[in-house]
């Protein structure tokens, strides 16, 4: 089948919505944890969470600053920091229900049952049931003109996995601890391992 | 496990590179196709393609300028155009190999059996075996000063993909055409559905 630029254009909102979230391929399902200065926490999914490189150890994500994850930008740029917190299968559900329109002063921990848990004196919460998660400290965002979004960078800081998912030469197997991935706006699976592969060699 | 950010930056570089990569989740695996003006085609395989927005049609990735993948880069600032093509359970060892560091004139192509396609007179090669893909124009890309690397924004022109996959509401079933997803640096995934979930509602 092929789809020209015109006959994507023309297609309704909601199904261009849909067909266009599917091109990326399969996406990252984390929840980032936040509070503002009051410590209303706050709790988002967020499918656009990207590994921007490991040394510095940053990590981005795109957020719609008047989507429904406005609260969580306004609170990293409040205080500076969050937490990512990867879904697994045991929280899907609960995970996805975080992107309903709560108010500012609705917790979505409270109307998910997810439990907030802080770790290390961290002024952000973490999510308790996820097997992985880090906290983050704010490095910069920068604004994309092109669509008024922003790429939100963060460095790296405390590492919180499951013991058993750590290899050795340093991977961690997000199949064993049960993390799910997401395509399209609302679509959630598991993974079956293929391989590992070598280094690749002309 | 606790990793404190100094026992993350006491792992060398491998093991960090290898334990950063997993944090972020589930990563999508696509191949880059790309020419030079003189035709010389090129093919890279890329795990940061990220779904920018629908409205316009935008895609993004993060690319390392000084990294195996500096000719996919160079040919996108010479000739504006690239194409997407997802990563299949039938070829991704092929796609994994394309991260070998072959030359400026050896093509990817020929040196993993991948075959190039022209569609709808477009100057840049598709992968035949890919049953999602689509044509792009750089729109812009930003510098990432914090880490050196480039974010290459492209607007999607046409999309080709397998007639059975693209469902009533314009999601496309990723799972039906054996995407496969990757962890780390070197891990392959295909994957169970869990389900599709409703928008939600307060």
């Amino acid at each position: 089948m092929h789809f020209t630029k015109d006959r994507i254009n023309a297609l309704d909102t909601r199904t261009r919505a849909h067909f266009i979230n599917s091109l990326s391929g399969f996406k990252s399902a984390n929840l980032i944890g936040t509070q503002d200065v009051q410590g209303q926490t706050n709790l988002s999914i967020v499918s656009s969470v990207i590994h921007l490189g490991a040394n510095p150890p940053l990590v981005g994500m795109i957020i719609r600053p008047h989507s429904v994850a406005r609260h969580t930008f306004e609170n990293i740029l409040q205080t500076s920091v969050y937490t990512i917190n990867q879904v697994n299968q045991a929280i899907y559900s609960q995970a996805h229900q975080t992107s309903a329109r709560y108010d500012r002063n609705e917790s979505e921990f409270d109307a998910t049952g997810l439990t907030a848990e802080y770790l290390m004196d961290f002024q952000a919460p973490f999510v308790k049931q996820s097997r992985l998660k880090y906290s983050v400290k704010l490095v910069e965002h920068q604004h994309l003109a092109v669509n008024g979004t922003e790429l939100v960078i963060g460095e790296i800081i405390d590492v919180y996995v499951d013991d058993n998912a750590v290899e050795a030469d340093g991977f961690i197997d997000l199949h064993a601890i049960d993390t799910v991935a997401i395509t399209g706006l609302d679509s959630y699976h598991t993974t079956v391992k293929l391989a590992r592969l070598p280094y690749a060699k002309k």
